[in-house]
């Protein structure tokens, strides 16, 4: 399947994902599923999100369904086949993988590997012909980012990014405040992802699998100024803070950063490792302010406007459900997905321009798609 | 009067206000005012603020009166003199200011001038013999602020900076979470002061008087942040922003930065002309929140934490008063007042540093008192 080739459209190339978002209503029944059909999805990656979020979500989802697993952990493979009805033909090891080219159950690959495999499982995914959707951040930096988009333009298959708060309707509500100027135009945003990490072995400790906060938690935030603002941040200045130099002795802990938008708004940011509490964004505009906390985890979303009448509050939400279904409508629809590599990559332009700064104290320019 | 020696003693060179705030109870009676006598003081610049504020404030204190008015404009000085009851042997303009040293009912000098002009009055005070308050910001750069200091000094004269906040019971209480670990430690905040400017011609969209947000409300979060920190910023990284060339063509508009401090606390902080509604502060420490919004204006102060059991609520004081009548108290008792010249020396270094970074594009170190 899939054949159909992606036409690009150059509006789609510079759009922030605030326009398709607010778009999409959600739980909205999705009627015009060819012929019924759900599209085979295979994980790649069974993590702890894996297990806890992104299995679970396959036994809702209307467009999608879980038809493989690549793991290196063959106990894991027989709980998971057990648990979601997996067939033996859909069960991959790390290095059997490319073989799935040949398995016409799965359409997706969904990437849950650590940050610096991305790039890696993208493009042997793209080369067996498959879409794939990738855990965020997209990859380690921007150059992995282009690679793995021009596999996928070349192989003909869509690449998604898995932004699920493009799709969580507090998130959406925010684009729409901001978009409409429910309350004046925006101008300023602070907002931070945090949190005390517990652990003092994982991979997201690891320089060499793409760890530390900038890239796990701090992506979040900067995709948030990106669709709140509608605008690509042009200047950031940073400062990386570091108080436990042996924990934290490959990967940043702390940093603070604040960007300069087009337009003259601004943000103020933080992401860490090593602060327990701090997941919220506040967005202050001309006529009041808005925001969340909790803001960017995968459920718990609680929102406040500074004016009553305006309230914001939205029931709870399977982020990992939505955004399944509607990539996976899109690659039905044979539609471009929005939320693509691009996406991806701006980000990652952005968090260029953090890491140069902290590392020459100076101010960086982000640089351009 | 006040022939007596100030004995500086080295603690209080370092220490941050935090300590001397928290011992003062709000409201207190001061029984030990020297004979009942109040002493006199004579404001220099009669602006809006002295007519709102700091006049109306002599009217409640304890241990201070208005014993003088210093006015380029007669008309100001009939209606003064009506509502103080302020003699003609009290009135005084800018250039037969000097002749303050002959009046004996005038202990101290309140300098409410544009900010380009606190350094001359303080100077000229002092060589009157005369104990100085002077608003925020102290000066408009730290050389100025140590000329000040060496004036006063050499005049055994104390020097005192208007920090109204410092005596506020809910910046005192935060002083308090934040000392006593309440919360757990703090470890960032986010904090900015920022209005809409409605005004054009204002002096404080002059260069030459000292305009421009940074040194208007932004010495506010700057003395905030090393409140409740009880540290010295080391390192800032700020940008800036104008979107108003004509109207901000000569200071600063909208200026948004980052700080690190020795113990690895951060701050992320914003001050603007041009953006109504951000008037708040944030703590995050390793067991909760705190914070205030509305945070630093002249009233209107409204705490919350994210402990219910732990409320951030205080009845409303008159910051004015209170801190006429603890300066006052300090002379009166012959004690070293601590929110003194040194204070507002340490925020001109870190705004110093914020001007530097914005002009480099550069991380800047802050400068030692």
């Amino acid at each position: 399947m899939n054949e159909k080739p992606i036409a690009r459209r150059p509006f789609l190339q510079t759009a922030i994902g605030a326009g398709l978002a607010t778009s999409i209503a959600i739980g909205q029944e999705r009627a015009d599923t060819k012929n019924g059909k759900k599209l085979g999805w295979a994980i790649v990656g069974l993590s702890r999100l894996s297990e806890n979020r992104i299995g679970p979500a396959f036994l809702k989802t209307k467009n999608a369904r879980l038809a493989g697993i690549v793991t290196g952990t063959p106990e894991k493979a027989k709980i998971w086949q057990k648990k979601y009805d997996v067939p033996d033909s859909g069960v991959y090891n790390y290095d059997d993988f490319d073989k799935i080219f040949e398995n016409p159950e799965i359409d997706v690959v969904y990437i849950v590997l650590p940050n610096s495999m991305h790039r890696e499982f993208t493009v042997r995914a793209a080369k067996a012909g498959k879409h794939v959707y990738v855990e965020k951040p997209m990859a380690t930096n921007s150059e992995e980012c282009r690679e793995m988009i021009q596999a996928c333009e070349k192989a003909r298959v869509q690449l998604g990014v898995a932004y699920r708060l493009q799709f969580e309707p507090h998130h959406m509500e925010m684009m729409r405040f901001a978009k409409e100027s429910v309350f004046g135009d925006v101008r300023h945003l602070d907002a931070g992802f945090c949190f005390k990490m517990r652990d003092d072995t994982g991979w997201r400790l690891k320089k060499d699998l793409g760890g530390g906060a900038l890239l796990d938690v701090g992506v979040y935030i900067i995709q948030a100024a990106r669709y709140i603002f509608g605008e690509e941040p042009v200047t950031v200045s940073a400062l990386e803070t570091k108080t436990d130099l042996e924990k934290f002795a490959e990967v940043d802990e702390t940093t603070t950063w604040t960007m300069q938008f087009p337009s003259g708004k601004t943000a103020n940011l933080i992401s860490s490792f090593n602060l327990g509490g701090y997941n919220r964004m506040t967005v202050f505009a001309d006529k009041g302010r808005f925001g969340m906390e909790p803001c960017f985890g995968t459920r718990g979303q609680k929102g406040w406007t500074s004016n009553p009448d305006v309230p914001l509050e939205f029931p709870q939400t399977d982020h990992f459900e939505i955004q399944i279904d509607l990539f996976s409508q899109a690659i039905l629809d044979g539609k471009d997905w929005m939320v693509d590599g691009r996406e991806g990559l701006r980000d990652h332009l952005v968090m260029d321009a953090i890491f140069k700064s902290v590392a020459s104290s100076k101010a960086e320019s982000v640089g351009e798609v």
